[in-house]
């Protein structure tokens, strides 16, 4: 392993999908993966009244980073991440990574940014 | 427990509860629980000039997140979180969480967002 | 000690104090402390292109908050931090306690936000 | 070593420079170093769907900080970082620091902040 601030396991307890019409507004969970080999990604989803999702899923190759919108992500069965919806992420990789994730609000109209690191150990 | 990296403490130094007249300036205290247990957690709030409040209490059920919204949060005995004063929390829970912290500030009127991980080990 | 995450030194890479003239434009270093004594803190001041600054102090009572606002904090011989000029902060406490920076801009007029918790070990 | 805090390996998973023909919009990579020594830098750039760039390199100085603003940093070959692209950082240092990452967009109009500290063990 390249580095070991990279992990297998990345929590995210605040993540809120804006309405997304004004294409502008949107999350992304953003991983970086330095190693050798290509990380295949599991996202769970958690929410405050529901069960949680399961089935998203992407990869994030050897050497690259990938920027996963929220906005444009679909689980296997077609599923797309619920906007104006307080839940929470769990992202598990076969291979160590780094995560960190960032919110666009453009609703107000002017912009408004959020970002932080995953939770990790 | 499903991963080390939650913790029953968690610790937020800066929180402050804008004016929430607007109806979408708030505060946000994330929690996850991918136990398989309820989790209680507690919270105490540290001030510049007054003694500790206790007496805020919530539920994060297993294998759910519960977004706490501070505008719309009390105590046992019915006391509001002051508003445009500057405070610090610290959450305890019986059963080892995840949690971040959210502010929402839309007083200019254009909306602010800022977001951290909370502080444990 | 009450908490582990608790931490005599913090740092800060990136502190930079915006034009303050408007009144709401500010940076504050939040330090929260949980134990019954007393924290005595002191701040290390680093640039860009000059020695470091020292003499800025203040005190975090046991079991209080205390949000610093940089626009309103001077050294003990009358120094104030410079305005628009990018510079880091080493807080050293003699009491383990916890913190996290946030700077508000609201010099475009309209809010800027951001925050995170202080690095430490 | 000053701090165990300081490291010599930095990760910034979520980079994006935004157009910054306006003069305000802009990404820093805040860099403190207490030690004694002066601490070289070699970033490497992630990207989605290409090769990773090299040859970005900066000092900090022994008890100074470099904000290091990516809308004026070139790699010795005079490439600049590329606008509107998400990309990731790997930050090595030859001498233990410390790192946060700050975002502007001012492209809206109005300005929008973001800032974490980066990823390290």
């Amino acid at each position: 392993m390249k580095s070991a601030a990279a992990k297998c396991d990345w929590f995210f307890p605040d993540t809120f999908l804006p309405d997304i019409s004004d294409g502008i507004s949107h999350e992304a969970l953003c991983v970086l993966n330095v190693e050798d080999q290509d990380a295949h990604l599991t996202l769970k989803l958690y929410f405050e009244d529901a069960e949680p999702m399961e089935g998203f899923e992407a990869v994030c190759p050897a050497q690259r980073t990938n920027h996963i919108r929220f906005d444009k992500f679909f689980s296997r069965d077609g599923k797309a991440i619920p906007q104006c919806k307080g839940y929470a992420v769990w992202l598990h990789s076969d291979v160590p990574v780094l995560c960190q994730y960032t919110r666009v609000d453009a609703t107000k109209p002017d912009r408004a940014l959020m970002t932080t690191m995953g939770l990790s150990v």
